[in-house]
């Protein structure tokens, strides 16, 4: 969300004689993405965003993330795709920082969130879950189920700074999600992330899903819990039916969902809950010293898991 | 230099329903300008910076800041101007914050200063003090002469933390200033932040001055002194006497100095410098709780204040 690595001139110039992307009439530093550096550069061949990877994106998995952006973009979904230089190469150093050049996507992210995003965004969804099938890489879940006791561990002796009694808690929640969480439900590759500053719109259509750098496989239907977490609830973290039921109708008339898949969706939805409450109480508890971006408040998603645990059915 | 008022689509939407700008392709946050927020907005009309005006710019100066723009861009001075809403008002409020449209310029700071910035950098100042003859409106330097020992006061008893000697030395300068200042050159509408984030280029051509949220009246010679100071010096604090020559034989080229102003170029730039020194030093020392800024080292001005009094004279 800030620029963290500076770029000056030269080095773009330098960067950009690889390409064939036409002579640099701008150059911004934008508040975009999650925790990297980007760069809005304006050439007389158009517009694209210049990324660093800063150190939470591991190196390892930058071929999967570009990989599968350049595969969606490929088949029609509404995604950054990476530029290759002369030599085919979209993966490059810069400043000591991996780095990529990205197409840019119009559009803006949506403030006042309605139905009509929803839907919008539940298409969306099941249109990168359909041409995702045959993308050939794999990458597990590093923030899945099986991540979050390591990270609950991390946070229990200060979790009850946040709110007395909130380790156990954690700790209850853990053990219903290992014990319920469902198997055999269709598996693939999920964006993982797509909260709504990572959708962006023109009016009522979809123009760009970006920031695919928690993309990995996993089932399916916790990509839907994800966004129904992100997109459907109010303020005051009630469950919006009319926004849900959008989402939810809007996905399966392109990916038409399975009972079990159905059935799921609130346990999936309690379980993404946690993992945004565990990583941002971990932010929270631990600031890294001078950072530019403020800790988000935790306590957000632990009135979401609340509802979801109180709720065991988003079904219409 | 970062986003401090976040806008909503929604509300960047209403914002813009008063222009006849064209309908919202995106909006990104970007880092520019000091101490505001800033927005580029991309329209299918072209491109603009939306700029919210945060604490650090008084509220009745923007029409003074604003008509400069406006009157010096009328006049071919490469300076954006503010773009007047269907009723002519090119001062508005967004967010409970005075804000503003104006015209996005082409072009990028340089990175690595060469004499042919310098040489850029002269003719436009020299253009922009000509051009600024006639503007009608008159603001005087919050930040000249008689500031420096206000701030001097406020920053006094801690400032040897920063190098020990340093109040005294700071008292020192302040009496030769005031005793040895020049009387009598000629004055009018100068820029007085001149430094090279501040100026884009294409290739070798000046594309734009921005910022002028410092311009005042005040010694048109100060404002070299300003510019020699930012783009004449080495990161050693030594002059680098071709750039040094480079500006102000281009600037001459435009606005010829007289005697009285080259003799005092070395003085001004002491007392430049000293303003720097001094603003950097009092953001050093009461850093502000949560700032997104990281604040500047006051020591780069304190290494060139101390240049200009070891060698009296900037002259060829």
């Amino acid at each position: 969300m800030a620029v963290y690595t500076d770029v000056a001139i030269e080095e773009l110039v330098a960067f950009l004689a690889d390409y064939d992307v036409g002579s640099i009439l701008a150059m911004k530093g934008i508040a975009e993405g999650v925790e990297n550096s980007n760069y809005l550069v304006m050439t007389d061949g158009g517009s694209y965003i210049l990324t660093l990877y800063e150190k939470r994106v591991k190196e390892e998995d930058l071929p999967f993330f570009l990989g599968l952006m350049e595969h969606l973009a490929a088949r029609g979904v509404p995604c950054p795709t990476p530029i290759r230089d002369r030599k085919g190469r979209a993966l490059k150093w810069l400043k000591g920082k991996a780095a990529a050049l990205i197409s840019f996507l119009e559009g803006v992210s949506p403030g006042v969130i309605e139905a009509r995003h929803c839907s919008a965004v539940g298409e969306a969804l099941a249109e990168m879950h359909l041409k995702g099938t045959d993308f050939p890489m794999h990458r597990p879940n590093a923030l899945g189920l099986s991540s979050w006791n390591t990270l609950a561990r991390q946070c229990r002796a200060r979790a009850d700074e946040v709110e007395p009694g909130l380790a156990d808690e954690i700790s209850r929640e853990l053990d219903t999600l290992h014990e319920c969480w469902p198997r055999g439900l269709p598996c693939g590759v999920i964006h993982a992330d797509l909260f709504s500053d990572n959708v962006f719109f023109r009016g009522s259509r979809l123009t760009g899903l970006i920031d695919f750098y928690f993309a990995c496989n996993d089932l399916l239907a916790y990509d839907i819990a994800v966004c129904l977490n992100a997109w459907c609830f109010t303020g005051e973290a009630r469950f919006d039916v009319t926004r849900g039921h959008a989402l939810i109708d809007a996905y399966s008339s392109r990916r038409p969902l399975d009972d079990a898949e159905r059935a799921s969706l609130s346990l999936l939805a309690r379980g993404a809950a946690l993992r945004f409450l565990l990583t941002r109480l971990y932010d929270w508890l631990n600031p890294v010293g001078g950072a530019i971006v403020t800790p988000k408040d935790p306590g957000e998603f632990l009135r979401v898991m609340r509802y979801h645990r109180h709720h065991p059915s988003l079904e219409p």
